[in-house]
Parts: C-alpha cells; sequence; structure tokens
C-alpha cells in the first residue's frame, strides 16, 4: 500500500487511494456516478444508522478514545466485542492467507527513521493540501473546502430557480455537513463555471485552489472568515529516536516499508525462490486533517498487508486453476472511462483470459479476498471490485483493484489489490547500493559467442606510454561488428585507430589479438515485481457491523447483529435461569465442556429476565444461547436457541454442547441442529 | 504499568521498575547480591551466546530494523519463525488468562494526548538523567557513566596492588563494555568513597551526580570529554496530534492508561460488578537513552497486560483454592533488606497464610503466571519471583512481585505483578471530574440512627437576619454528642451558642428542632483497586530462546532450539527425499491433511541433503520431521523424526498423521508415539 505516481501531485493521488481512504478522486467518481446497489436487509424496517451507532456505544463495541478527557477526533478504542470480533477476523485472515499459502510472516516496527521515507516518496509527497481559517486559525481540507461551498451556492441557486434540488448523494450529505445553504440565484455561465471547478477538482494544484478561493470568495463555511493559502500537510506523524533530536522519524502510514526492507532476508528464508509472500498484521497511523467518518477515517489503524513477490516474466499463480471458477463483481476502468459505474459478473478465469484482470496472480488474489470477505460475513450484493483508472494508477503500475464494500456512506474501499510492478525494491536498492534481486539459475545456460580483445599489457605499456588508457578504452567501447571489423584488418598485418581526442595511433597484432570466444551465462539477475493486497481491517469491521445489523420486525428497539459464529465476539451465552446456588455446578461442567471443546463463551447470570438477557446478546451478536433451568438440575436437559430465528431446540447436556460444538465449527447448519435436537415448546425462555 | 512513587526520584524509579526494563534500582540490587543460580543446559558444551545471536540472525527470527539503512538502536523486525514464536506466545496468553478467566479484553489507542500522562505522572517524571559529550554531542545515561568509570578505576587499582581483579559479575561486562581499565593505584580513602558512591548510586540527584562529575573527573570513556550538567530526559516519544501543532501527544509507554479511562464502560460492561479483569495486547514504545542489550532493552515493543479491579475490603480470588499448592521459587523483600538472596521454595498456599504474599488475588495472579511460562518452555530452575522493597515500591502500593527469568545478561523483569490500590482511577476521577467507582447494593443495608436538626427557615431569617448563615453552618459541624447535648438543653426551653467568629445567639425551641431519625444506607460505593500483571513480550520470547538453545555432542556447529510444540514457530517438517514429480501428489496430501487438523507444517524441498534440511529445522525449533521417500510413494509409509533425540518411527501416511496432530496439541508425549509407530531403520534420512 505505497503506491507512487509521476507527478506530484499524481502521486499524492495515489498515496492516498491505495491507501485505505477515501480519496479525493474516489469522491469524485463518486459523485458523478454515483448510484446504490439494491440493499439487501434483513427487516422490514429501513436502516437505522443512529440505531446502530446507539447499539455499538452501548455495547462497547468500539468508543471515541480519551472520552472522558473529552476525546479526540480519529482515534477509538476498542471494547470486548469489538476487539474480540477484530481478534476473530484477523485469526481468519492469517489462517485463510499466511496458513494456506505458507506466506511469510513479518513483525517490523511502527517507528520508522526519516530516510526510508524519504526514499519511498512520503515524505515528500504523502501530504493533503489544507487551509487555515485566518482568524480562528481552524484548519479545513482545501478540496474539501471548496467542494462543500460551490455545492451549497448550487443548491441555494437550484432553490431560487424553483427547482427540486436533487436529493443529495451519500456523499454530499456528508461533506455539506456544516454549509448552510443560502437561497441566491446565479448567472448561468457562472454555475457552468462551478459545475467545471467540481468535475476538475482532483487536478487543481495548491496554488490553483487558492486561486479558486480568492477569485470566488470562498471562507470557512463555518465563520464565514477568509482562508489563508492552501498549504501542503504531510500525514504521517512526526517524532524524533534518541535523546539527541539529530534522528527524525515518523510512525509508517502503512506497514509495507518494512516487508521491502527485510527482502533479500526473506529471499534466504524461502532458499533464493521466487514466488513467495510476505505477511504482515500491524498499526498504522495518519495524522488526518479533520477525521468525521468514524471507523472508515481513523488516525490509527490495523492494517494487514501481504507482499507477494513474482518473477516479472511469469505472473502465472501455481494454484490459479483451483478458483478459476470463482465469480467476482467488476467495476473495470473502461466502463468509468465511458462514464458508466454498470457493474459486470465474471468468473475470475474469464476476466483474465479476456484480459480485464491483467494476470493469473492478480486474479487468484481478488478471488481469495473476495472468498475471504463473504466468509466473515460481508454482503455479497453489496461487495465489488472496481478497477483504477489509467489517470488513477502510479506510472509503474499494472493493475490495480480495490474491493468496495457499500456501507451508509456509499463504497468504501476496504482492500485494494495493486500489481506494484519492481518499484519499491529498486529505489530501496538504489538508495542503500543493496542489491534487492534474485538470482536464479538457468535450467538451460545461455550460451553466446563473442569476439574478445586481449591485450599485451606490456608491449601496449611500452609502445604508447601515456596514451595506452585513451586507446584500450577506444576498443572496449566498440560493438561486436567493430571488433569483427578489426580483427579483419589485425589479419592483415596493422592498421590504425583514431580515438575520440582525434589522435591516430597504429595497431599491431603484437599489442592487440582479438578472438571468438564461447560465454555461458548460467545464471538470471532480476528485480521480482510486487503484488499487494492491503487490507483495512477497521474498515471491514465496521462495514460487516452495518451488514449484519437489523431489528425485528415487531420490536425496533431490539437490534439483532447477525454475525456469522466464525468471526461472533462469543459463540455460546450460557444463561442459568435463575441465581440461585443449586444452579452452579451445572453452569459450571456446561463452560469447562465448551471451554475445552474450544467454544469461546460467556456466563450470564445477571439479575434480569431472560429475554433481557436474550436481547442484550442479540445486539452483541452471540449465535447461540445455552438456558438452564430448574429442570436442567433435575434432568440434566438444556435448551438451545438460536439468534436469527429465536428457535429453541432440547437435549441432554452433552448432545446439546455437542451440536453446538459442531454448529460453531461449521460442520453443520441450524436446520442440521434441528434435525438432531427436538423443538422446545418451554415459555419460561423468549 | 504505571508505578509512581512519592517523590520524583522514587517515581521515576518505579515508573522504569514496573515498566519491565531493568531498572537502576535493580541493577544496584543485582551488583550487590548477585550470584548466579545453577543453570541447566541440554549440552555438554559452555551456553555460547555469539554462536545463538548468530543463529537467531542467520535463521531470521530477528534482524536490526532498517538494516540496509544501517539499521537503528533499540529497534528489531521480527521475521518469520521470530514473528510466528511471538504469536503463539500470545496466543497461549489469550487462552491462558482471557479465555480461561473470562477477561475483558480491549484494544486502544497507541497515540495519546498529553493531559492523559500529565494526570499519570509520566510527562514530569518519566525520565532518566542522561550527560552530553560536551565535544561530540554523544549522550550517556548519568549513572551509568560514574558507574562504568568508577568501576573501572577500582579494578585498575586492584591490578596495581598485585590483587587478582574478582570475576566481573555479569552486570558488570555489560556496562564495562567500552571502558579501559588503566592500572592505577588509588588512596585507601578515594577507594572507599568510590565504594560508597556505587552502593548509593540510586539516591543522587541529578545535580548531585553533576557534582560528583566535577569532583572526580568523570569523563565520558569513549572520548576522555568532559560531559554536560545532568539533564532529564522524559522516555516517551512525543508527536503532535492533526493539523495546527496544538495538540501535542506521546505514544504510550505501557497500554495501562487505556484500561482505566475505560473503566465505567468495563464496569457496565460487566452488569456493574467486581472483581473482573481487562486486558490488553499491545506495542508501546520507549525512547531510551542508549538501547544496547538487544531484546532486552528495546525503544518498541509489544506487552501484555491485566488490570484486575477488586473489592479493597476483600481480595480474595473464587478460584484460589485450585492453585493453592503451585510451588513458587519466591525472593521476599525481607531476604533482600538483610543483604541477601536465598530464594525460598513455597505453595502459593503457605505464602498467602504467612503474609509474604499480601493477598490471594496477587497470589492467584503469580501462580498462574509462573504456570504460563513453564508451559511456553521457560527453565523452571531459571524463574523466580523477586518481591519489590519497601523502597522501591510506590507508596500507595500494597505488595510488587517481579518474574524475573535468568539468561546470559543476569536476572531480567520480565513480567511485574503490582497491587496498585486505587491510584491510578483516583487520579483521573478527579483530573477529569468522571466517577470511576463501583456502587454496589448492600445485601442488608445499614441502619443508623441520627439526631438530625431541623430549622424553622422562616423564623431563622426574621431572627437573625445576616448571621442566620453562621448560625446555621456552627450546628451542621456538630457531632452527634453535641447535637444530643443542644438537644436536651433546647428541650428546657431556650439556650444560647457561641459561633466562630466569637458573637454568642439565643436559640429556641421555635427556630430549631433537633429529632432522631432512622436513616438505611443500601449502596455502598468504591472505588476498586487494581491488581496489575504485565508482561514483556519480547523479554520472555528471548529468554525462552536462550533457555531452548542447545548443540549436539559431537557438533557444537549444529545448534538446537528445543521450543515445546506448543509454541514451536512450525509443528511439523515435511521433507521429500527428492524433488521428483512423482513426489508432488503425496506431499500435496500430507500438507493437506496436516492443515486440516490443524497442524501447522512447512514442506521444505530445497535441493539440499535431508541432513543439512533437518540441520536447519533443529535451528529453527521445529519439533517433528515427516520423511517422504520412495518407499512412501510406493507403499504409502512415512517417517517420523524427533528434534532433540533425533530417534525416527515409521508408519503409514494416516498413522503418522494422526501420531504427530496428538503430539502437538499435546495429548501424547514422545514416549507414548513410540509405543504406537515402530523403531525405523533406514539410512537414507539423519
Amino acid at each position: 500500500m505505497a503506491g507512487l505516481g509521476m507527478t506530484q501531485h499524481n502521486v499524492s493521488k495515489i498515496l492516498r487511494l491505495s491507501s485505505g481512504s477515501i480519496s479525493k478522486s474516489f469522491l469524485c467518481l463518486h459523485r458523478r456516478y454515483s448510484s446504490i446497489m439494491p440493499v439487501v436487509n434483513k427487516t422490514a424496517h429501513e436502516f437505522d444508522k443512529p440505531r446502530l451507532e446507539a447499539l455499538l456505544n452501548r455495547r462497547f463495541f468500539y468508543a471515541p478514545a480519551f472520552e472522558i478527557y473529552g476525546g479526540v477526533a480519529g482515534l477509538y478504542d476498542y471494547g470486548p466485542p469489538g476487539s474480540s470480533l477484530q481478534a476473530n477476523i484477523i485469526a481468519e485472515w492469517r489462517k485463510h492467507f499466511i496458513i494456506e499459502d505458507h506466506m511469510l510472516e513479518l513483525d517490523t516496527t511502527i517507528m520508522t527513521p526519516a530516510p526510508v521515507f524519504e526514499t519511498s516518496g512520503h515524505v515528500a509527497r504523502f501530504a493533503d493540501w489544507m487551509v487555515k481559517d485566518i482568524k480562528t486559525g481552524d484548519v479545513l481540507r482545501a478540496d474539501h473546502l471548496v467542494a462543500n461551498v460551490l455545492e451549497a451556492r448550487l443548491a441555494g441557486d437550484k432553490e431560487a430557480r424553483g427547482l427540486a434540488a436533487a436529493p443529495p448523494t451519500e456523499d454530499k450529505k456528508r461533506k455539506k455537513k456544516n454549509v448552510k445553504t443560502t437561497v441566491v440565484k446565479l448567472e448561468d455561465d457562472v454555475v457552468k463555471e462551478y459545475e467545471i471547478i467540481l468535475a476538475q477538482l482532483d487536478n487543481y494544484t495548491g496554488t490553483q485552489i487558492g486561486e479558486l478561493c480568492r477569485k470566488h470568495n470562498l471562507r470557512n463555511p463555518d465563520t464565514d472568515n477568509e482562508v489563508s493559502e492552501p498549504q501542503l500537510f504531510n500525514l504521517m506523524f512526526a517524532s524524533s529516536i534518541g535523546p539527541t533530536g539529530q534522528h527524525p522519524g515518523f510512525l509508517r502510514p502503512e506497514t509495507a516499508q518494512g516487508h521491502f526492507l527485510n527482502f533479500s532476508r526473506l529471499l534466504e528464508f524461502n532458499n533464493g525462490r521466487v514466488p513467495f509472500a510476505s505477511a504482515q498484521i500491524g498499526r498504522s497511523f495518519r495524522n488526518e486533517i479533520s477525521p468525521r467518518a468514524g471507523l472508515l477515517r481513523v488516525r490509527e489503524f490495523t492494517m494487514a498487508e501481504i507482499e507477494h513477490y513474482v518473477d516479472p516474466e511469469d505472473k502465472n499463480h501455481e494454484r490459479f486453476d483451483e478458483f478459476r471458477n470463482v465469480q467476482l463483481v467488476l467495476l473495470d476502468r473502461h466502463v468509468q472511462e465511458a462514464g458508466g459505474n454498470k457493474t459486470k459478473i465474471m468468473t475470475v478465469g474469464e476476466a483474465v483470459e479476456n484480459g480485464t484482470i491483467a494476470n493469473e496472480t492478480l486474479g487468484y488474489f481478488l478471488a481469495r479476498i473476495s472468498q475471504f470477505l463473504l466468509k466473515i460475513g460481508i454482503n455479497p450484493e453489496r461487495l465489488r471490485f472496481r478497477q483504477h483508472m489509467a489517470n488513477e494508477m502510479a506510472h509503474y503500475a499494472t493493475d490495480c483493484w480495490d474491493a468496495e464494500i457499500h456501507n451508509s456512506t456509499g463504497w468504501t474501499e476496504c482492500v485494494g489489490c495493486a500489481d506494484r510492478a519492481a518499484y519499491d525494491l529498486t529505489v530501496h536498492s538504489n538508495k542503500t547500493g543493496q542489491p534487492l534481486v534474485v538470482r536464479q539459475a538457468l535450467k538451460d545456460p545461455i550460451i553466446t559467442e563473442k569476439e574478445i580483445p586481449e591485450w599485451n599489457k606490456k608491449v601496449l605499456g611500452k609502445t604508447y606510454k601515456q596514451d595506452a588508457g585513451i586507446i584500450q578504452k577506444e576498443v572496449e567501447l566498440m560493438d561486436q561488428e567493430q571488433l569483427t571489423k578489426l580483427k579483419g584488418e589485425l589479419a592483415q598485418g596493422k592498421t590504425a585507430i583514431t580515438v575520440s581526442g582525434g589522435a591516430t595511433f597504429e595497431l599491431t597484432p603484437e599489442v592487440l589479438t582479438i578472438d571468438r570466444k564461447t560465454l555461458k551465462q548460467s545464471v538470471r539477475e532480476f528485480t521480482p515485481n510486487v503484488i499487494e493486497p492491503s487490507f483495512g481491517i477497521g474498515r471491514i469491521l465496521y462495514t460487516l457491523l452495518e451488514h449484519s445489523y437489523w431489528c425485528r420486525e415487531d420490536d425496533v428497539e431490539r437490534g439483532v447483529l447477525s454475525l456469522p459464529p466464525l468471526v461472533a465476539p462469543t459463540k455460546v451465552l450460557v444463561v442459568p435461569i435463575s441465581a440461585r446456588d443449586e444452579f452452579n455446578p451445572l453452569v459450571k461442567e456446561v463452560s469447562s465442556k465448551l471451554r475445552k471443546a474450544g467454544v469461546f463463551s460467556r456466563v450470564d447470570d445477571s439479575n434480569t429476565s431472560i429475554g433481557k438477557r436474550y436481547a442484550r446478546n442479540d445486539e452483541l451478536g452471540t449465535p447461540y444461547g445455552i438456558t438452564i433451568d430448574f429442570a436442567s438440575v433435575q434432568n440434566r436437559t438444556m435448551t438451545l436457541r438460536e439468534r436469527d430465528t429465536t428457535q429453541q431446540r432440547i437435549g441432554s447436556v452433552d448432545e446439546v454442547i455437542g451440536v453446538v460444538t459442531e454448529l460453531v465449527d461449521g460442520g453443520i447448519d441450524w436446520d442440521e441442529a434441528c434435525k438432531r435436537l427436538p423443538a422446545y415448546d418451554g415459555v419460561q425462555a423468549v
């Protein structure tokens, strides 16, 4: 996730894009082409974001960090269910990617000395333009300011013309937050000018944005004050390593550089062979100018990144055939460049064959990314792969796709997957002088025949004195054709050579012989290309929560998070019907047996009704509940409740534990469980 | 891990001590009392640290970060085996502590706004004294400089006197690294003075260390230049949050504050009840002045911390009886204060009963910590629990023990376990005004009878005018005895009261009545105490590597890491005897079956001898090897090799997979495996 383009503007754009943040160009794209895909919810009620947010806060999935100190924008703490959900997503990621493909895991440092990010381009270019309110000093992202003010004016104009203002896109809603619309009709050519500016906002430099602000009197909408000239603000957190203050450092904005710098060690660990992949899960930091969108744009976040090193001349993938038939929803660059946003459903095999996806390795990872996201519970109808357009991509990149997940703010990039060619290894190698290359023994050595000049050094020095060097160099620079010609002339006896200074010298077979020799090249040396799938864990986690949330038809107050057992924070809730001591031995037995079976459970013996306890655990996304009642103590039977249907079945202690273990491991589904356990028609538990 | 003492000096010391770093006072203690416990190694050869370090580097367990850029002191990257070992230690930690005790896991941010660490005391006092070389600007820790130079002079004196210099303690070896000993005899009183300084080094302020440097001409031993006045250097990495530069922040030096700030949410999550514990695994940072000791003193490290919240009036632990008989090696404070270092072996039950360990909860955690460390492979003969002496502990702390693990640098604190009383919650509550308390319904409300004064407000104002307030306050300040007396006097008709200003007023039953009332207190409110086990994962990992390392008797070049299967980076190595295509289907089958059984394996089909491949994997700590040879392809039999004994057994493909799965899960040991599989007497594999 370290995209670098050709110009500063492009690069900055690519860096943000490939970073998993909602980039300017993506916002722009979204403004242009936005249309919401059909959204499937399990409820008859509309998706109610404030209600979900209240639930997540109440159940401490996550909360603003340092809340009792007033909080800090863009920093969030995960509470117990959020931490477990995150840990489960990461555990599955490790299994799905690292273990399955024998990737080499790394854990590299966050604190990074400045020279590394100077080489990678981040010091110069990992930045956004910002402006300051000249009176309050408040800071705004320059492009956001322009968009907000012009869009508000256009909306005011529409109203003044008596036109129904277009329903704001979700994107506009977010941006316009603080901008009051004033109903003022604009001249027709002003409307046109504004529209052109908005369409081209991505292409303006800081200076040009400054000119726009002056020309169109664009002010801070919160205060109506003028703003300063745009300045570049680097998004890396800066610090200083050691006590002298002489070693500037940055907190990494991605984990990728830690992979690249260790390339030689990784290659050696892999016995010198490519392809192979390194993988890392870790924290990264971006000092966002004004973060606002909850977990979707934060200043500190967990990433999971893969760097797959591959022979540039062979990007096929050994396991491609296993995944050839995986279907993907693709939004390719041609459709976007033609102004459309219509997705196509295609198998990975087709997409690679017809050139939509550049190569097998990229296709392999797109298929695996899709499978991972669906496995943890992302709604397949709200997942698409969007290809970067030519002008979005870094100059060195071959192809780049984002896994975008639809949510209440629109389509959000949650995984990037780019073919980064040899860029990263090349720049670090050039800077440090360390070769970051693969040396590969050639099965069939390349045999070549060449004319090779050989000097009689003694005669050379004696004959030409101080001119010996220049004569020798002249011959060395000759190509094979010239050497063949010279060889022929020498065969005649003697010849003459004119050196670059213009002087001519006589050459004889005594001083120079030219012979045809056979050369054998048995090692091929190359800088591998890097294919980089890069996951923003927090974004995936948040969109998953949105996709999992619904309400019971009969009661909007009763939220449910239908998280799959694979990632649900707690798998089984154990609910003793009363807090009486006689329940304790059985509660302990059940807990202990579940623990031994590897099933993570919690006991809820709080002093509240069974119904309320189940409602709380529906909100926590716990898929199964076991009720221990008076009959349990007497007969050793228990009931098993399924979260989404609220159905209850009954069985012996060991039967229920056996069934729930298989349910959690994914061995059986609820239908199968219902075949094994009879329905429970009791009334205590709701 | 946030110890804070009473005075700045103490506090700074405690902060470092409780931080898991080798503190000044510990070094001092170590100097005084050092004696090395018997060290058990599996080899006849002496422990060879350079050889282990070469192995760890060669096999990429870890390596200096940014090595191709020249590296940065105190920053290390973990390669594939180091990352896996770390991930396995953390996974077991999560199971052993979080899951077993249903702790509430958190994941809080590293970036922290300054006010939080101002309240906790870190901004003012989390610091070491440093001096600068006045010519080169090189920075040295002030106390280290004094110790290094004086010890070198004392050694030179001993040599001059013809005395055999005492073999340097390991501690001295480390410190004296760069100090050349000059053979100069000192006056007897100078020797005495130096010895007193060294013994009391911990008690000097920065100013006093500065005076020492001038008086005794203490110079930078590397350059012989004078040094500057000592300055306090704060060990937190500083940064700035957001684009305005107005919000200073620090990278956390521990995860603890993130727990405390979320206390109210955690308590609510736990249905308002104590005891409960929060737990967090995450990165922390300390900007060490001159880190040197490899993974034992680094600038960025992974911690695992538990904060257990408990009723200050009841520190018993529900599960104490389960662990009462766990034996611990204890070095208590009385032994240390008397100048000794003799450990005692005691059960936790005994230690709590006889008051060596302050309470059951602390004892419970010490037992659980010990079990965890032994389970992952720490040598029980090189583990001890050292109690902090009274002068090491923060004033509020009740008791504090460090799990110290012996290694080639001496005894290193790897886990701290402190009873921190109510300090942390109290300071944050006082600062923010947020109550961080438990409100507990009393089973039996406390009923009290009290004399309660009641005023007739109307008469009061009319009678006393502006003096009404002062009269009222005087009565409010009375205790029950005084009120009873006043009540008696009022019963007589009227009385007089003298207020604090000296004036006297008449009181009548019309203006004041005093009645006996029954009061019922049904809620108890208290700030819980915190017991904090805090683990330095990198230190545990490094000492574990030392404890696991040995060499084959017949070949010191063949290092072995005897890591337990539980934490070994790879559990099984699959070795096809040749790279011929006919082996591929079986290699794939075995890999796939192991994966399905949850056993992490790797295939080594590199182009080198079986012996070399096994030697490499002995170095990687892989406990089992499966060899696939020509017989395997024909008969579907495989051999199973055990790392430590190099014994080989043989069985069918499925038998071997079954046995190795049970071995890795800990269900059986190698002896049992040998009963199930016959010995292999083949010769191909070594």
